[in-house]
């Protein structure tokens, strides 16, 4: 889709969104799920307030790594930084190696930096293989997550509202009345036409805590089906935003998801 | 309930659980939802896989104070260390102070921990009052979060399966067949009953990516009407597991909650 792409680093998640929907960037990548750590929150939130689309989703497999400054062998390492979610997912490692600390971190790109600036010499860090090559760290451990079954479900985001050929896949969001009953009817909306749901996802209402927004993702394109139960949808909702008319990401059902590209 | 207790310090989530299960420690006060930054996904999957029982919740109030080492006025101030929800939730403050730069860190209290323990002259911390009188910081600024509607849930919980006197709501979590209009089908033994949801929450099925547990509270505690649901439930769904029957937390619909305690 974007064959040669000017990568613009941002530093917090708004700012990406801001940027997509002010034009100043052509499109973005964002994470919004992984299979183990569930969903990035902050990212359906701003899904859902600012005017942007996806136009796309990829399954990545993601690849843990322990990497130290060059020079520094395994049996010297006694620190582990990394994010605490990438240090849950190799508890293994922490096992066979008693001797290492596992030490949390804001970033796990961060942390193989910190290790390489500082020139740790009893420090490591987990991360993707790709910061090792960034920072010039080297690569002592490849492949220490405990699950292989570990993904991440990235969106592709963009200002126009142009559906792709293809797309067999929406994501939606909308907020109901709070009485009884109200979701269930909401479904029904979909049950009723055969709609398949792939996902929902509740979260908090920003400044109306305990109510909820729902976010769904329905396996069908812009077919009458489609249009008619979001019709529906809109009799039975405070509100509906179509997020994205996307082509799914083809993953075979109840088994191991095909991944797009790999991360290393 | 518990009115004189040992504080045990657990470094990990897994530990809190494993440790009440195993009974060498009487419960465990865990949060559960931020009503800004969503769900604690990893206490979700806790709760389905240890055999632990909810016994109560609680909303508190979450405060924000910038806590800098004694004697470090505000105008030095350069750096700002927090977790990156905290810092998130406090953008005012870096809107009104445009010298101060925001670090993630991995903890709030670790990091007023590390402002004081370098002695940092130009860095100040964001976290909870507690955090300066444990480490002996000093509060700059008190209050200082964006929005005043930040609450976090918290569930006590304990090996007992007892249910309480006043338990008038249900956590549960259930899988379903990949089949479609399977959560219709589920929500309808709630919706034909007239019982309530309060929440719905869907977590990615570890080992089995994009398949799906649900997360459901029920305003209903123990009578025959909810009993009757759970058996419906218990023929459409693959497995249901209650995860606690306990009293709500005292909360004015669509107000803000009453919290039980506040932090401050």
């Amino acid at each position: 889709m974007v064959r040669r792409a000017t990568v613009v680093p941002c530093a917090r998640s708004a700012e990406v969104f801001d940027r997509v929907q002010a034009g100043s960037v052509h499109a973005a990548v964002i994470p919004i799920e992984n299979s183990l750590a569930g969903s990035v929150a902050e990212h359906f939130d701003l899904l859902l307030t600012r005017d942007v689309f996806i136009h796309a989703e990829f399954h990545l497999r993601i690849r843990h790594n322990l990497i130290a400054a060059s020079g520094v062998p395994l049996q010297r390492i006694r620190r582990v930084f990394s994010h605490p979610v990438a240090l849950d997912q190799c508890r293994d490692l922490f096992r066979s190696h008693p001797e290492m600390q596992a030490v949390p971190f804001y970033d796990t790109a961060g942390a193989v930096r910190h290790v390489i600036a500082e020139g740790c010499k009893d420090a490591a860090a987990i991360a993707a293989g790709q910061a090792a090559r960034q920072y010039g760290g080297r690569i002592l451990l490849a492949g220490i997550e405990d699950d292989r079954q570990n993904y991440t479900r990235f969106l592709l985001i963009n200002k126009s509202k142009k559906i792709g050929r293809g797309a067999n896949k929406t994501s939606l969001a909308f907020a109901l009345k709070n009485v009884p009953g109200a979701l269930f009817k909401a479904l029904s909306v979909f049950a009723l036409r055969d709609i398949s749901l792939s996902k929902i996802e509740s979260r908090p209402m920003r400044g109306h805590p305990w109510e909820y927004v729902f976010f769904v993702d329905i396996l069908r394109g812009d077919d009458q089906g489609a249009r008619n139960g979001l019709h529906h949808l809109g009799e039975v909702a405070e509100f509906v935003k179509v997020l994205g008319i996307y082509p799914a990401a083809k993953t075979e059902s109840g088994t191991r998801p095909r991944a797009h590209f790999e991360l290393e």
